[in-house]
């Protein structure tokens, strides 16, 4: 396969699943390209909080805003530049601050994206 | 295992393998903390060149500077909160620009540091 680039301009954004808040996450790599990891670009309003149990190893860079994830150990804050690991198995929850936060993330094994 | 933050001055940064370059990276998170993949950050000064064929899949974002990676199939060039996707197998240029470049990446598999 060959080298891919991505922007955040080349994800389509869906409503992440199982909430109704301003939080929109879209692939641009996944099980359709045949590698073993989907790779994507997540969006979050200000102040929303996603309450969520892994699926999935995620690996989240913070591109812009600022991100707080909790869970039963504590909690971490991360800024641009910074990373946010979560493990499959994790009971997270994620919030965002008064500004908007854009994420790009790596997950291992695919995650699914569900239907619109 | 408890959800993690890393900054980019989390990682103990060491030169890249078989290259004497100014190119470094640091995993903060690897092997040793028993998940599936390779979290880092890498550092490029400017005007460098690493070729390499890919040991691992390896998911670049770009945090600042541009990088191009070219490979059999043409070239792409990424900058800040951009993306390159390489796969295992790949034989990859990877060049920086005028200014340096700092990444995050995530390897699948685990991509092993070799001994300083």
């Amino acid at each position: 396969m060959p080298v891919h680039k991505f922007a955040f301009a080349d994800a389509s954004l869906e409503r992440s699943p199982g909430q109704d808040g301003d939080i929109f996450a879209g692939n641009v790599l996944d099980q359709r390209h045949g590698g073993p990891v989907t790779i994507g670009f997540g969006r979050y309003g200000p102040n929303q909080i996603l309450e969520e149990t892994m699926a999935v190893h995620d690996t989240m860079v913070i591109l812009s805003g600022n991100i707080t994830v909790s869970d039963a150990h504590g909690a971490v804050t991360a800024g641009p530049g910074e990373i946010i690991a979560m493990q499959k198995g994790d009971k997270v929850t994620i919030r965002s601050h008064d500004d908007e936060v854009v994420t790009a993330y790596v997950t291992y094994p695919h995650w699914q994206q569900p239907d619109a």
